[in-house]
Formats: structure tokens, C-alpha cells, sequence
């Protein structure tokens, strides 16, 4: 098979790999119909991320067909269509017996990060029967794939943690593609005013598309006067940090009413200063998160329901093996308009 | 009547002063038969407040016994034995209705602060019918009025915020009166393990009468080490930050677990270094409140029944004319061993 | 002024009446401007409210100007635009301060009860700072007289204590005026499925055009069956019952999920059987209540913000002094395919 | 190996049986150590739950030794000794995901029931790496065995779902073995009162020693006017329902107080008659549920910290192989004054 391998920073290759084989009882092996490029596949590139190791296969969203499954596997079965979750779970441990996924004791985020990925011709998928989903007859995977990560990412680290409301006065900062599953997300719980901050018009103009009410374009530094004008010096009641720099958590620390939630998405490389002498008696609750995909079957049932349409976040397209092409888009999103980047197997290949 | 009047950093006085009078109609005015003093007293006769003003009264603790009640007060009457509440509240803007009595519109903590307080010998109270609570026959005053401030803000601000759970690891940084409050409160939902962190080994014997079950002397500056090998390297599930210094929250950041709360009590008059870093992806909540005393009636039918005894806080007691030396003995608490200090009016001068 | 009284079962009489007087500091007397007929008024004229003595005036939903207000009254002034609620809550006994406005110790539903209510010219509210809101400039009334009662109630009895979750299958048995109402608010958080079943197919066709994804016309007994089909034998998350007899009472147990929330808005007027024989180990949460309004701020943020136009269930309208004739109409709702029947004051009266 | 078989009502047997292999490679061989009898196994030998059949092995309650394990359990080895939850889940399917464990697509209460059960000298354990739990060395056997189903039946069904407060007035209605239970776990959340009825002495007598505060026996009907005498007409916060029969049913419906919790964890056997006229606008919640052993976790670390001792429940001992007159005791728990009975292997057998 043909995979996107890491040799180090800033050297991927599209190359040959030997393909992959059921190693525990509970694995399966899912042949890639779809995947899809996240911000954090870039940051590895980079070489930001440590435990990535030459020779990895990258990718941690999917869609596929079961190929093979290990013996203990009993939720799934060759040819079933699957979504393939980012997060392993082993379905067993304290914490997945929690529902936090995301730190099973022998899964959370090791997909394309301590175990070879989805951007593959192949993957496979440990305690497969806890991380996959079985994709129901007709299902869009432009729409499924945005489920593996994004999706669940804005609703559980933004949406939930933050605690959206009906009636509420919610901002997002920062409306990348994160941002926008925040945004999409949010409006399950129909909060009054959803106010979308970002340097980027263009972005800003897509968040209108998809629900925004107040657009507010931070380049002047002046987003936090901005917002608190629109709410008429109340602040709002959830703010959702969705970038992972100090100047948009500091936007957050502005503009948050008392009671209020900052919920943290974004990826943070650094500290923040937290204005705590502002903010001790302000009853405010500030969560972080990563993301746990226990949302997965509600979100899925959304867009089964036609509540939600994700695949509308997908702005560009490419097959599989035109995958550098593809990290070029995306390494250059506001150059090219590019939300998110769809990669698609050639089914003659099969 | 006498009170204690601020006249600016370092200069208090018991003095002679005017009566208060009913000025709105929901007023009561309270003869102070017991009242205590509370750290944010000495930090206001620091000077470190600049909201309070020369000729203030100080104090927003006590019990008392209703004077006088305005039109509108239904509640309660002449003669009633009352809790004073820390915090004022109107109970009819959208704050109240939501609980959130610490940000009431035309209320909030304003005793001692923004009018006059209950360190006198009179005080008056607005907005009694919320702000006021019937004390039951044969209740002790020295349990009661430890309800006024620091046992709802140990059980809202620590417990209540940080999610305390039978069967959790709790750590307490500072176990000053607020933290042995936390702990004494903490204990209504029976952890499994209160871990108290602290300086002076004297309140940490405190602390193990009053429940802990293991004590960190931090003095060594290794609390984190210590408390991590407690929890066999997991961490606690709610951190209780105590003190309201960067150093102190910086072992709460260290010690939490994956999953868990860090709930601030402390006042901090800086801003702290946040390890978003480490924390973005560890599914942390980090809670901040100013007492809203919605938990008193609660904690009044806990001592009630038994379950709170948080008289045993009370180490001092002082005729209310000899509050300078009170004032001396709580600012010098480590060198007397002292916690709560209570200040009682002497019946014979009624 | 002219005012509805109540003369005995059946004897209903739009006659001169005493103007209402500021009675307690507390009261505002409200100029009626727009008011409706609840179902309940219906009950009461057919004598089976007992609590309702000859000569009381009924109504306890509208929309008005404030005339006076007693002089503790401090949120509203004459000339203000309000939103009366059904129910009358002081804000400071125990109940209001936990939200439960419905069992207030001097307030709960009294309008039009146990004292004289809003269909006519003028009423008395007590405790106004608690039971009225103020109507935003440009507010429309129709839409805001469905927040005194209807909505609230929905919202709260229905999908509040039901639960209603984005992905959830949801049933509502019955979709009169109050099930609709549950319709409308339950939509606030994006159920997967919502299932209305009635008798009446006029009214189904009506929750079709308000969001209900599937209907059910029970006439031929089988709704049970037809409801589990739908749900591929699993049953709904959530059952909203919204008539208050046996029989719909019945069907929500029929077809309760496992994990599943019954919520009950119905008013009963005798008891039915449960079968707890099924339902003990079936992990069910059945719920009464009687409306708090304890939502009306958010759902005036829901109409203000575009999410609710409630004012879309008023099918017949007429002028205060014709509401014999809206009771005739209402009273034989499915002859006139009658949802809610606004009455409007004529302003050249005044 | 020896068992208890069920050979139809009124014919168990203490007999040779065939010692119980792996059959998937999620299952466990466990020999038992300590054995217990629940109430649900005088149920069967009554006859009383036809999908027990001839030739069953009863039990579902067990702490033991892992003789062997399958292939894909990984949380366990053999020589582990472990406490068997009397519920088995899978880990992986929609119910067991949501923590609804009782409700699992491939298990539930299916031990001694659809499959042997652990009144034999070793039991099969499906899907073990979720159905079992390590004992922590020096862990009591008698308070283990407590976890398999009583202690999680009286917090999860009744203390829980009943969400019992610091503060609240609870009323346990029936002091047998579950009835106690729900009263030692109510204890984790520090109730200001706990009301106990039932018509033996003996057992209030041990509901007093272990925690409750007031008496009720309702042998002379007028538990309800007791009860509420008691609460000053208020009636309880929490009406815990651990008889299964109409009578105490009824006994909850007439004590609960306004915005209360009936928590049902009785087994019952025929329809209830539930007073809906009296109760639909009184905020009632009323809840049922098999127990889902979620919370068995919690409960371990509970008795680990000695916050919980239940094996105070065990008032007589017998080796395994006199089970049947271990059966005659508990059958005859008001002669016997009987709680808990347990069943010890002899060590020497092995």
C-alpha cells in the first residue's frame, strides 16, 4: 500500500508501506475511503510534536471499509463502512468507564502520533469495537469524516465544557475550522447571539453563513471593546478560546461576564498570564479539554437528522496520492479560501 | 453606639458613632451581639481596598438580635435572633434569580466595604428579607456567625465549585480559617482522602483533628513531589487553592489529575503564570467565585443536626470594646495559634 | 372598568367592576393590553376548581402597562411595558430562593385563582418585581402573551424536566396549545426525532409545520405499537405528556425507552395506574411540575433573538369586551381549529 | 465442582455440577471465595422469575480468585482476587457507553439468572475485564461482597437517583438489607435527617445504630401522619422506596415534600396506583432503576478510606456446602433477626 510517512521535520513522502496486520485480538484493519488533514498534522510536520518518530504514518480522521478484524472484535465486520474516531479507547480502563476517552489507559490520541495513522491506504485501529462507529447506509463521508475529530472537538471542548445555553451570549475566537464546528455546534442549544472574532474576513464571512450574529475582526486590537459594546458591558456567558495563543485566551479573559465559562480548545504551546486579580471573584469557570469523542453518536445521529452538515466545512478536494498537494492547500488555508481539505482513495485502486 | 471606624491605612478606631436608621424600606437595623474578623479586614486596614473610605465601619460578620424592620420586610421582626449574610441581596434582579447573590445588581458584599459593617454595636442591613437568616432557638452564636462568611465560602467557592465527590482525592492548599473550612465542609460529601498542604505545622495538626488524612508541610518547597507520590503519581481530583498567591496556585496546577477540578477560594491581588501548556489537553476546570451564601440554609440545618460544628474554628473571644486587641491577636495569628477570633457584645450594656 | 368574573359554574359575566388599588408596597396595578384563555380557565368555568369563588376575576396570562406601582417596587415604573407571569413569587422565602416560584410561600399560581386576574381592564400583581417582566422596545405582544403561561410551561414541565438533549428521540402525546408549546422549546436543543400523537389530525398537521419530524394519530388505539415501530422497538428518550388522562398517561409509559424520561405537563384530575411492574428496572425518571417561569428571561432572549415566534399559535383574536364570544371559540377549539385566542384591549379607550 | 442448582420452585439443589470452561476470550474463570444470598434468589426458588429455568446454577453476588482468563481480558490474571458485580456489561455498546451497565446488549443481570451464577465453587464471568474489580490486598471479604449488588442497588437506585444533598430529609421506606444499604451510602452525602420505616423493630433498631435519626413503625398505618409531624407538614426531600409492594409505594407518595425525589429501588410485581391528581404540580421526581454498578468504583475506594463498612450487614456465616440452611436462615430473616448472610469456601478444599 501507498501511506504519508514523517521522516522528520519537513519531509513527508507519499511512498510504499508495507500494509498493515492484526496484531491484538481486539484490532481491525480499515481500508481508507476518505480522510482529511487536521491543524495538528501541520504542527507535526513542523516538527512541534516530539513523540512523532521517522517513520510514522500520519492522520488521525477517516472514513473506510473494514478489511479484517481480530477475533474479540464482535461490533464490527468485513465491508461494514465505519468512521474511525481520532481517539482509541480501550473501553476498560477507570477512564474510559468515565467517559474520558481521551486518557484511556492504552488509547487516546496515539492514531498518527505513537501509532501509524489513516493518511493510508490502510490503518489499523486497536480496541476497535470502542473507537470505531458503523456509518449508516447512505451516510455523506465528506460529512462523516468531520466527525473523527472536528465535530467532536468544538462541541465537547467548546460546546459542552463551555456550557452553551438557550438564551446565551456566546464568542468564539478564532474561526478556523475548529472555530466553525464550534459555531455549527453550538447552535444544537440555540443560544440568543453567537459573536465570532477572527483577523480573517474571509473566515468571518463563512461563520455568518453558518450562524454567526456579530462578526468581529480583531486586527485592530480593539476586539475586547468591540465585544463588550455588543453585549453592553455584560460580557458574554461562554467564550471559546479557538486558537491556542495568549492574545485570543487574553481576548477571552476580557470579554467573559460574571458566571461566565472560557473554554478552551485551542492547542497551546506556551503559558498564558491568567488576570486571576480580575477574575477571583467574577465566578468564572475555565475548562480545558481534549477531546473525548463520547459525542460521536449524538453528533452522528445530527446529521443522520439533517441537523447537522458538516461536509460543508470541506472546501477543497484530492485524491489520496495527490496528499502533498493537499498538505500544500492547507499549509496555505488563508491563501486559498481553504477550510477543510478532503483526501479521497480511487476506488479503481481496489 | 460604638464601631470600629476606618480613618485610613493603620488607623483604625473603636469610637463613638451615629445610630444607623431604617433609610429603604426593605432595611432591618441589627443590634451585633456577636461578630468575628475576617482576613479581608486586615487587608483593608492595610489599605489594600481602595473602595473603603475614611469614617466606614468595618466588619461583615455576625449574629444579632433585629432592632428595627422597614415596611417592607416580612420575614422578620423585632426581637428575631439573626445570621447576617456577608452578602446583600435585593433577590429580584436577574443575579438573584439565578443565585448568583455575590453579583446582585444592588447588592453583593457591601458591608464593611461600601457601607457600614458589623464590627459596632448597631448595623444596618438592606434588603433583610434576603439578606438576613432566622437563627433557631438554642443555636449557638459562635457556630452561627462562622455562616456569615467563611464557611459558605469554603463549601461554595472549595467545595461546591471543585465537585468534591464521595470517594475523591481532595488537597487543600492553606489550611488558614477559609481552608479548614473547605475542609470541614468537604467532608459532607466524604472524600476519600483530604490531603492538607500548608506552612505551619500547627494548622496542619488542626487540619488532622478536623479530618485530613494526610499533611503536606510545604515549607521545602517539594508539596508537588509530595502530593503526586500520594496519589501514586495521578494527582488529585479537586485542588482547593486556599491563600491567593502565584505560589500556591502553582501547586494546585501541579498536583491536579487528569480530569480534575481546581476550585480558588483565594483573594489574589496579582496575576499567576497559567500552565496551559501542560494543562490544554489534561480536561481541567478551574472554578473562581465570590461567596453567593445560597449554600447558608443548607449549612444551617447541617449544624443544626450536628454534621458542621464550626464553632470549633473559634480560638479567641473578646469583649466587643476590646476589638484593637483582637484585631492585634488575629494579625499575629501564627504567634498566637489563633483562627477565628470573636468579638461579643456584653448584654449588660443594653 | 369592565372585568371577566366568575359567578359559578357556567356563569361566567364581562361587567363593571372596582378598579384594582396598590394594596401592599410591594403590588403594581398593570393595564391590560393584550391577554388569552387558558385551557384551565375552561376548568375553572366548569366549576371543577373549587378553590375559585364566586366573583373572582379570571385570567392569568398578559401583556400590559404599568398604572402605579407600591413604593418597595424598585425594577419597574409607571408607563413601563410588562410581561405579567402566571405565577406571583415574593423572591424571598425558601422556594423562590431554589427557583420552585410555583410553590412560593405568598405567591404560586393565584392570578385569576385565588385573586382577581387579567381578563380585564386592569389587574393587580403582587410581589411586581418578581412576577413582571419588563418588554423590550418593539416587543410583539402576541408573541409575548405566550411567554405568561403556555411556553413556560412547555419549556419547563416538558423539555426542561424531560431533558431533551440534541440527538434524542422525543415524544409529545397531545399537541393542544401546550403540547405545541412543548414542540416549539424542545426544538431549542435539537432532538434527533420528535413524535407527535393526537387524536386530531388538524393539530397534527399544525405540529408538522412547527418541526415534528413524525405524527401519530392514536384514534385507533395503536399508538404504543405505531411509536415503537418508529423507533425500531427501542422507545423514546423522552415522553411529554401533555393532555392529563389516563389514557395518554398510558401511552407514555408504552413506549419509554430504557434510561428514559417521562415528563409530565398534564393536568390530572384523577390517578393512574403506573406499571411499575415493567418499569422498576427499566431506569425511568417520571416528572410533575407545576410551572416555575423560572425560564422566562431566556425565552424572552429566544423571541427577541429570532429562535421562538410563539405568537404563531394565535389563531382567533378579539377585542377585551368580546370574550364571551373568544371563550366560545376557545371552548370549541377543534370546530374552530382554535389554538390560542388573544384578546386585545381597544387602546381608544383609554 | 459443587453448585446450587435450581431444579423449579420450592427444588434447589446442593449438588455436583460441571466445573465451568472459557467460552469467548472475554470470560474468566473465578473459584469463589465469599458467596452471598440477595433477596432476588428467594425470589426464584418461589418460582417467581420464569426466566430462571431448571437446571441454573443461582447467585450473583461474589468475591473469589481468577482461576483462568481468556485470551482478551487484560485487566486480570490469574491468582487476582477480584469482587464480581452482579451486573455484566460489555464495555462496547450504546447502553454501556452511557454507564446504563444494567441495560448492556450483551449482558445486564444476567449471573444466576440467564447464565450460572456464583453459589457453586467457581462461576464463568462473561466479558470480565468490565463485570470484575481487583480487591485491594488486605481488603475484608465480608465488606466485598457487599459491592457485588447490595451496596451499589441502595446508592445507585436509591441515593443517587433519589440525589440525596447535605441538608436534606430523606425517608427509607423498608430497613432490609437494601434499605440499610441505601441509609449507609445516603450517609456519604451528610443528610441532616433520615427518616426509617418499617414494620419490624429489630430492623429500625439497626437503622438507629447505623445512622438514622428517627423511627417510624408503621405497623399502625400512620406512617404518613408520622412522617409528617416529623417534617412540620413539610414532608421529605428524598422518599427512598425499598419494599417493591403498593403499600410502601403509597407510604412515599403521601410523605414526599414539594420538589422531592421518590427514588424507587424496590422489586415490584404488580401495578402501583400513583396519585398523578395529587401530585402533577407538585415538582415531584420519581425515579426506577436496576442498578448499574457504575458507581462500585466509588464505593471500593469508600470502604478502602473507612468511610463505609458494610460488612456490619452480615449477621450469620456458613461454610458453602451448607447453603441450604444458610437459605433457611435468610428466608426466615425476621425469626433469625437476619440481614446479610454469608457463604464462606472452605480453604482447605483447594
Amino acid at each position: 500500500m501507498h501511506a504519508l510517512v514523517f521522516h522528520g521535520a519537513g519531509k513527508p513522502s507519499w511512498e510504499s508501506h508495507k500494509k498493515p496486520v492484526i496484531d491484538k485480538p481486539g484490532d481491525a484493519i480499515v481500508r481508507i475511503t476518505t480522510s482529511t488533514i487536521c491543524g495538528t498534522d501541520l504542527h507535526i510536520l513542523k516538527g512541534d510534536v516530539p513523540a512523532v518518530t521517522d517513520g510514522r504514518i500520519l492522520g488521525h480522521e477517516g472514513v473506510g471499509i473494514i478489511e479484517e478484524v481480530g477475533p474479540s472484535v464482535t461490533n464490527f465486520h468485513r465491508g461494514d463502512r465505519v468512521l474511525i474516531s481520532c481517539i482509541t479507547s480501550c473501553g476498560k480502563c477507570d477512564r474510559c468507564r468515565m467517559q474520558m476517552y481521551s486518557h484511556c489507559r492504552d488509547g487516546g490520541w496515539i492514531l498518527g502520533n505513537l501509532i501509524d495513522g489513516t493518511q493510508a491506504d490502510f490503518v489499523r485501529i486497536p480496541h476497535a469495537d470502542n473507537s470505531l462507529y458503523p456509518l449508516p447506509a447512505g451516510a455523506d463521508e465528506e460529512d462523516a469524516v468531520m466527525l473523527s475529530d472536528i465535530l467532536p472537538t468544538g462541541f465537547e471542548c467548546g460546546v459542552l465544557n463551555g456550557c452553551v445555553k438557550p438564551g446565551d451570549t456566546v464568542a468564539i475566537v478564532g474561526v478556523g475550522p475548529i472555530g466553525l464546528a464550534a459555531l455549527m455546534t453550538a447552535e444544537l442549544y440555540s443560544p440568543a447571539s453567537i459573536i465570532c472574532v477572527d483577523l480573517d474576513d474571509n473566515r468571518l464571512t463563512v461563520a455568518q453563513q453558518l450562524g454567526a450574529t456579530h462578526l468581529v475582526n480583531s486586527l485592530d486590537g480593539k476586539a475586547v471593546e468591540r465585544v463588550m459594546e455588543l453585549t453592553g458591558g455584560e460580557g458574554v456567558n461562554v467564550a471559546i478560546e479557538a486558537v491556542g495563543i495568549p492574545a485570543t485566551f487574553d481576548i477571552c479573559q476580557g470579554i467573559i461576564g460574571a458566571g461566565g465559562h472560557i473554554a478552551n480548545i485551542g492547542v497551546h504551546g506556551q503559558p498564558v498570564v491568567l488576570h486571576i486579580q480580575k477574575l477571583w471573584d467574577r465566578n468564572i469557570t475555565l475548562t480545558t479539554r481534549l477531546v473525548d469523542t463520547a459525542a460521536t453518536p449524538m453528533l452522528m445521529k445530527a446529521v443522520a437528522s439533517g441537523r447537522l452538515t458538516p461536509g460543508t466545512l470541506v472546501t477543497h478536494r484530492f485524491a489520496m496520492d495527490k496528499i502533498l498537494e493537499a498538505y500544500d492547500t492547507f499549509g496555505h488555508a488563508a491563501q486559498h479560501n481553504a477550510l477543510k481539505v478532503v483526501l479521497k482513495a480511487e476506488a479503481s485502486r481496489y
